[in-house]
């Protein structure tokens, strides 16, 4: 029989709406990845009689289960007393827990709350999963059930970045020791810009129907990805599988595809600076900073990323940037001219080889007639003089949909104008 | 006995975490807006035996059954069928829901492909919930259990626009009609910074036991909130039941309380700027334009907000804001004296009555035994002067982490200096 997992989360504030339940796709990825089918994911809210209930539901019909949320240290916080209490065993104080706990607090020198005693409490017969970098602990539990059935059960914070540390660090490679991940799913999402999800289907429509590897389209804040997944025995046989439908789906569209899985924009441009020993300056209006950003986000951004001027005043423009009082009077700060000026400004006078400005109209208010919201100038400054590109994002989606895209644009308008240049010889 | 809805969201994409279950939340938020209680979301793939089972567990615990995806034209959109079999009708075919469709193809200028025809099939005895966006349409039922008990069923496709307006058009003003929506559950979210979770849930730990209105803590980084949450009759009334726990909160931890629901440190900062008729400049090193885009994600922001440096390169922090060459040598790029240089010389070259400055180590290298990765200092010059800040934000969780949080502590100093100064009176 196969054996199959259920992503159980915990949380009243799921169920009130106030958190999106991005640890249920996480984990369903995970699952994914690793060949573990999974076909019911519960969300329950703080109570113990419904999580008990959900428990038996779970363990009628998957053999692994997975929880999110329930092990802070206030009251509400009922996930392991929960689960001890579903298999009658009662729970243990884990003193080199506690120890763990009381350390962390000293280290960011805030005494830690008698409540925090709590969390060091685990049910009888469970193993730690230790949690590096939050204050509490999971679990790794093989309980008793009644009817002897197969049972394992794995337990996580709520908080995204510790759940995702705890499951890479710890739980995957359980996981794989004990059987659970044989066959495997692999896949590679291919990334383009500036082509509408619609127009690069029907350009891929016939690998639409492949069955092993699938393609399939996605798109969110103006970027269409293709998702390439293999089921294999292994992950060299999916990449088999992957690699030559992905060199099929690239040369489809060349000038749109800009990179895979992990790749940003941010880090594509970096990768191009860094392989022409270039370096880049910024100047940002609407986006306020975001472009910058978005590029020190990469580790390492510090070898090709000089800095920026945030122009968001007409007066920072002119002094921080150069730009001509005369060209901003007369064609406006969404102009062009500006958006030119303010890239060879911020290149030059932060001494870098490239400079990329933008200049728009974010929204709500601010749009006239002739300069509507959304409406945005692009400058990109380089070795070879300055392009500007116009862009009308339009202002049905908001202010923060202007100012995303037209990073986003800045960015691929600067990638195309580094491919353009030859990789120095090295 | 209180009547209770559960979320049933159908689709295999789910399961394999291709998506975020955002419609979940949507109607998470929805179903607490109206009061209608609701303790259980399931995640299903389109599979007519888990769907068939997943019905009966929910029948059995709710008497609201809300659906979302599975009513697509392809093969795998099962819902409706599977609804049908459930409570032993046939499908019936909706020749004006055939009409309909068949219209918007024509209005698109596409021909209709047959699958489309099984949309116009629902069960017997359902009544349609209109789809005015898109082709696929929804029920509204109450099908007979082999018990009599009380059952209504809703179901919406899984596209989210549409299933939003389908939800407040229709099923909202239905479900008010048919005595779902007499309670209404408002809450107030008070949020804090500087202060722990436990540390404030020890604090306000009377209040936690309350019933009508409940508080219940939330930790998300680095920021504390507590939710305060009122059943009533009316909006007002639940106003009234949240106010005085709110006022009582807000007396146990004033320093850390900066404000509620939608407000964020850059809009509360907004604010008091606006308020003292000051303006401010930021420069920033390692959140490489963080700041600048909270601040300028608030429309209006240029009332206040000029502008700034992203001082990455140290080449920047010398030329652009004035920090002198000795100073960077001897106590290195991430010190309070370069803190403090930086804060004084954005505020003075921009010409503002406030500077913001960051600089730190936001990793994952660059870390020394002396000034680790995490060590951030915080400069805020103001009319009467310069302070610095040092924090220690640690490596454990991250650059993310590192460049959020520091943000977040600058945006919180600059908000307890601009306490600090009387507000000038108009």
């Amino acid at each position: 029989m196969q054996r199959t997992a259920e992503v159980i989360c915990v949380g009243t504030e799921l169920l009130l709406g106030d958190i999106l339940n991005s640890n249920a796709q996480f984990l369903a990825q995970e699952l994914a990845r690793l060949g573990i089918a999974h076909y019911h994911q519960t969300v329950v809210g703080d109570n113990p009689e419904r999580i008990r209930q959900v428990v038996a539901i779970a363990q009628s019909r998957a053999q692994l289960l997975i929880f999110t949320g329930g092990l802070g240290p206030t009251p509400d916080d009922l996930t392991h007393e929960t689960l001890a209490s579903c298999f009658g065993v009662p729970l243990v104080e884990h003193p080199e827990i506690l120890a763990t706990i009381h350390e962390k607090f000293v280290r960011r020198g805030i005494p830690m709350a008698p409540s925090n005693r709590t969390q060091a409490l685990l049910p009888l017969g469970a193993e730690v999963l230790t949690n590096s970098s939050g204050t509490a602990p999971g679990i790794i539990w093989q309980p008793q059930p009644p009817d002897n059935r197969e049972l394992t059960i794995l337990t996580f914070p709520g908080v995204p970045t510790e759940m995702k540390m705890m499951w890479r660090h710890v739980a995957v490679p359980y996981l794989q020791a004990h059987g659970w991940s044989q066959q495997t799913l692999h896949s590679r999402m291919l990334k383009f810009w500036g082509i509408s999800e619609s127009a690069l289907a029907e350009q891929v429509q016939p690998m639409l129907a492949s069955t092993n590897p699938t393609v399939a389209p996605y798109a969110n804040w103006g970027e269409v990805k293709l998702r390439i997944a293999a089921v294999a025995d292994s992950h060299d046989e999916a990449e088999r599988l992957i690699e030559p439908m992905a060199q099929k789906i690239r040369a489809i569209a060349p000038d749109y595809y800009y990179g895979c899985d992990q790749d940003t924009l941010a880090s594509v441009v970096g990768e191009m600076l860094l392989a022409q020993n270039a370096t880049l300056a910024i100047a940002e209006s609407c986006t306020g900073g975001g472009i910058g950003s978005q590029i020190t986000e990469i580790p390492g951004s510090s070898a090709y990323f000089v800095g920026g001027v945030i122009a968001y005043d007409n007066r920072v423009k002119i002094q921080q940037l150069g730009v001509e009082t005369t060209v901003l009077e007369r064609q406006g700060a969404v102009s062009a001219a500006v958006a030119a000026q303010m890239a060879q400004g911020v290149k030059q006078r932060l001494g870098a080889t490239w400079g990329l400005s933008i200049t728009g109209i974010a929204g709500p208010d601010g749009g006239t007639p002739d300069k509507p919201v959304g409406l945005v100038y692009i400058g990109v400054a380089g070795p070879q003089g300055v392009q500007t590109f116009e862009h009308s994002l339009g202002s049905g989606r908001g202010r923060q949909w202007v100012r995303q895209l037209c990073a986003s644009h800045g960015l691929n308008h600067l990638r195309l104008a580094l491919r353009q240049l030859p990789t120095p010889g090295r």
